[in-house]
Parts: structure tokens; C-alpha cells; sequence
């Protein structure tokens, strides 16, 4: 990599739209190295409401103890303020809106408590919605209308990464505020059901949305053989669909967990106990080669610039348009 | 009442330390009515957590539903803000530790959330002490030592109103904060254990806290038949002891709410649900006359003036000592 690269990601805002890493000093410290500036910590997936809680709590101990390389997020500003700091800013979200349980109202409760990011779905149906492999799609529940309508009141931002089709083409065309497919790759490129196509894609972004790319290679054509080149084909894909503005990263890095763990088997069951739902829980999965750790992602930096986004777009992509969809979709509206 | 008593009134910030009235727009257009400028909505007595929230989430409710008259407090800016903007703030309490069930996190949620003034323990044993009907005072446990510990650390008032006498005065010494004792009287004038002593107000004053007079008939000799002088009489008792900077007023109002009510009876049994603890839950109980609804608080300020007290020692009594106490309190200790 050029020093141009490296002076390029050391001065740019990183953000990273989504990971599920295994939280502890290690890890936090790499977030330094890699210059993350701002991260989605995305791992509550089959929680209920006092879980979700502990997680909230869970996350204020680390804050506390880590308090020299991390930051809370709750605006844009804090992340502008942890990037000045030379720190993460940490934001605080989640994979499933689970921990709502049956109560409307504790999307504030949540809001209030920092929770700035929630998915609508994990992989199955819950109260808002199905997941991608829920067999029959409900599209966006009764329910899932008044989820979507107290986010964009509070000010939370909706993720649809999990989401099945027809949820997700339901919840953009229904919810006021920009939402994010935060962790997704084109079906385009490779016909697999957690990946998505380009016609929700366009939708989003045509109502102020963002795609984050993902690492995960079981979405790549070559799999375990794809390569940070891989990666940035499918971006390059999405960005031919919708221009440089609405697209990002989100790593769904998941480093330090072992494979299998407790964490993967439960994250591979139906709400965390009931049936196995993929193949995907307990085989070993390589990110792309050249983007395997946090530490890979100036390399990243330097090979979207050896194809010659410019400057400016690569700075998009990194972090700048996840600044822009969170200004707008932490605003509460009326 | 004169003129003058209405104009001091009209001008000064006026704080009420506890109020359990039924809450909903009547209470509400009576708070403004009587010049309340912040009042401490403490009708938690036993619930356990999810309850807890509950609490927070209908407070939402009417805060957004009567934002024309009330305002959210959570600093001393709010209440002057309140002040400025003809409302009244609106001071999340607690008059039981039990939302915290066994988390010691659980402090930190609540605090980010706005509650701001937690009692330590109701009438009977929790986790934390001792309420004044337990016939052993356990004296603050070692949970409820980490308990205080955190209510300083974050900035969370500790009440001690229905606090047993050993627990009230091991809380006094070891909390860095200074404490209330938000609605009482004194014992000294009459012997009834709901009551407290000459020692505890003057250990409570002494670290810098504050001695709320309540307006409850059960506590002052003359009971049904008390009226306003008879407070006036207890508070001047108070201020013989520890001087006009440590006494204020906790209304203890629990206006509109019928006699007997599932709510009161509920209140009079340990947990809500165990031993009837008090002959009060069901007997007619009234408030002295000539201060029996929050319309007869200008009233009161005038019989202030009228014993010679002064301007300046009225408004503290009325509301700056309150605003003292929570500026000390509410900002977090390390």
C-alpha cells in the first residue's frame, strides 16, 4: 500500500456499519489500529427485553473501562468528536428488534438508552417482520408500521440487512427516514438468499438509503477463495446502480469467535433455541484474503484507489455517506 | 392572603419534594394553578423492573401529551427553563429501590433514562435496607452500600423519607452525596414512627442535605383536625435545628386518588401483595386545612410571610434549597 493510501485512511472518518466481534480490550485496541473511527456493535440477535437491557449495561462497562480508546456515539458530532479524540466512537445496535418484545413504547426506552441502529428482523419471522429465510414472507406486520413509525419519530435508524424481500421492500416504502441494508451483498453477482437484489437496492437508495458492503464470504461467488478484489467488484456493482452517495462498509467482521461457538450455534438457531436455520453456524468461514482483520483495512483504502474511485469517492464509501444517512435518520421527525 | 404574598409567590421557584396525586391533565392544570415550578412524581412503591420502565414510558406519555403545561427535568437548567417557560418540570422519582430488583446496573439504565431520585428502601426490607415498619433495621446492607455508591457515582438523589431509622442514618454517613428526607415531619413534636428525629435531621443537614415538611395529617399531633399552621409549626421545629438552607417542602399530595383505592390498598401491603402493613390505606385521611390542594400554596407562602421569615429565607424554603440540593446530587461524584 502507497503512503498516499495510508495517509488518505488515517486522515479520512472510517465507519463501520456493522461487526459482531468478540468485544474485549484485543479487539477494541485493533479498532484503533485499523482506524475505525465509528462502529455499528451489532451482536444482540434473539435477545429479549431485559437482555437487551444487560446489553446496554454491558457496553457502559466497557465505555467506562476503555474510556482511552472508545467513545459513546449518539450524534454525528460525537463521532466527529471521537475522530478529533483519536477514539472508536462506539454506536449502539441491533440485529433483531427482539428486545422490543410486545411494547411499542420501549423503542424510546432504547433511544433514550443509546440504541441508535435496529434491524428490523434477524433471519425469521418475529412481531415487525420475516427474515430472509422465513418461508413465507409476511411483508411489514401491523405491528412492524408502528415499529417503523416510532424509529423515525425518535430518531432510530432501520437496518434491513436480514430482512426478507418483501419485509424490506415494505419497510423502505413505508418508513419516513432513510433506512440501511448495513451488512449485504448482490444477488446479482452470487444467487444466494442473504443476499439481495439490485431492485431493493435502488429503492433504497432512492429514498436517501445506504448499502454497506459486507465481507462475508459465503455471499462472494469464490467464497472462501474471494479476495479483498471480490469485495470491491460487488461494491463496484452497487455503486454502477446507485452512484457513490449511497454506498459503505459494513464488515459483519466476527473476529476472535471461534468456530463453532455457543454464541454461532444459538446465533444459528430460530431465537437462539429452536431450529437450526444454515449450514452456516458451525464451518469455518475466511474473510476475503487482503481483508481478513481490521489491521487489512488501509490495504482496502489503497486498492480502491489503485481503480481509481479519486479521493473524494473513496472517502464517501469509507464513511461520509454513513455520516450523512445518520445525520437524517437520528433527526426525529414529526 | 396579600398582594405581596401572591407576587413573591408568582415569582419565586417553587419545588415540591414528593407528590402521588392521580396523575393525568387536571393534576396537571393544577400544578400550574399553584405555581408548582418542579414537582417529584414518586409513585413508585414496589414495582420491580419492567414496572420501572413502565413507569418512565407513561411519563413519556403525558410529557408529550401535556407538553403545552409540563417539561422533562433532568437538570437544574430544566427546572429555570421550566420556570421561564410558564410550565412545570417534571422530576422522574422513585419512593422504592425495587426496580433495580438485584442489578446494581440497573442505577445507571434508570439514571439515563431520568429518573433522578430514587428512596432507598419503601416501608418494609428490600436488598438495599430497611423500610420504618421493619421491626429489626437491618442498617444499609452491603448491596445497598454499592447502591449509594452508585446513585453518587451517576448522580442520583437518595431519599430517605420511609427509610428505617438505622438505615437513614448509616445512608447519611456513607453517602459522598448529600441526601433528602423528601416528605417528613418531626418526631420531636409528634411520637409516631413514621416520623424522624431531631438527631437524623441534623446528621442529614450537617452533610449538606435537605429536610422536606410534608402536609400528612397521620404525622402532626393535631392529625385530621391540623391545619397550615401546624406544618408551619413542624418547619420551624426544622429550622430551629439546621437553619433556613436545609428545609424545603414535600407536599406528600396525593390528591384526587379515592379512599380506599386498589391503588392505596396496594400500597399498604408489604410488596403490594403481602402483610397489610398500616391503618392508613383505607381511612379517610385529610390534608391540614387551609393547604389541602396545590391551589392553597400561594396561602401558604403568605402565613410564611405573615410569621416574619423574611423574603429571601421564604424562597428558600419554597424552592432554592431544593434546586441547591439537586445541583450537588445530581452531578456525578468519582
Amino acid at each position: 500500500m502507497s503512503p498516499e493510501a495510508q495517509a488518505l485512511h488515517d486522515g479520512a472518518v472510517i465507519v463501520d456499519g456493522l461487526q459482531t466481534s468478540l468485544w474485549g480490550r484485543p479487539i477494541f485496541e485493533e479498532m484503533r489500529a485499523g482506524g475505525i473511527t465509528a462502529v455499528n456493535v451489532s451482536t444482540v440477535l434473539w435477545e429479549n427485553f431485559v437482555e437487551g437491557i444487560g446489553y446496554v449495561s454491558m457496553w457502559k462497562h466497557f465505555l467506562r473501562e476503555n474510556a482511552d480508546i472508545l467513545a459513546p456515539v449518539r450524534t454525528v458530532a460525537d463521532i466527529h468528536a471521537a475522530k478529533a479524540a483519536g477514539k472508536t466512537g462506539i454506536i449502539l445496535g441491533w440485529q433483531n428488534t427482539s428486545p422490543l418484545e410486545d411494547k411499542l413504547d420501549y423503542v424510546e426506552i432504547f433511544k433514550d438508552l443509546g440504541v441508535n441502529i435496529m434491524q428490523l428482523t434477524y433471519n425469521t419471522q418475529n412481531y415487525s417482520g420475516a427474515g430472509y429465510l422465513e418461508e413465507h414472507d409476511s411483508g411489514l406486520t401491523g405491528f412492524g408500521r408502528e415499529v417503523v413509525s416510532e424509529m423515525n419519530r425518535l430518531g432510530v435508524l432501520c437496518d434491513l440487512s436480514h430482512v426478507g424481500d418483501k419485509t424490506s421492500a415494505d419497510t423502505i416504502a413505508y418508513s419516513k427516514a432513510p433506512v440501511c441494508i448495513s451488512h449485504i451483498l448482490p444477488r446479482a453477482l452470487h444467487d444466494v438468499k442473504r443476499n439481495k437484489n439490485d431492485d431493493l437496492f435502488l429503492a433504497c437508495a432512492e429514498k436517501g438509503g445506504l448499502i454497506g458492503l459486507s465481507l462475508f464470504a459465503p455471499g462472494l461467488k469464490a467464497g472462501n477463495d474471494a479476495t479483498v478484489e471480490d469485495v470491491l467488484d460487488a461494491m463496484e456493482h452497487v455503486i454502477g446502480l446507485v452512484g457513490f452517495d449511497h454506498v459503505g462498509i459494513g464488515t459483519d467482521f466476527s473476529l476472535d469467535r471461534p468456530r463453532p461457538s455457543d454464541w454461532l450455534l444459538w446465533a444459528n438457531r430460530d431465537k437462539g433455541t429452536a431450529r437450526k436455520l444454515t449450514e452456516f453456524g458451525n464451518v469455518k468461514i475466511n474473510k476475503p484474503a487482503g481483508i481478513r482483520r481490521m489491521t487489512d483495512l488501509p490495504n482496502m483504502t489503497g486498492r480502491m484507489l489503485a481503480r481509481g474511485w479519486g479521493e473524494q469517492n473513496v472517502t464517501k464509501v469509507l464513511g461520509l455517506n454513513w455520516l450523512t444517512l445518520f445525520d437524517r435518520a437520528w433527526t426525529p421527525t414529526t
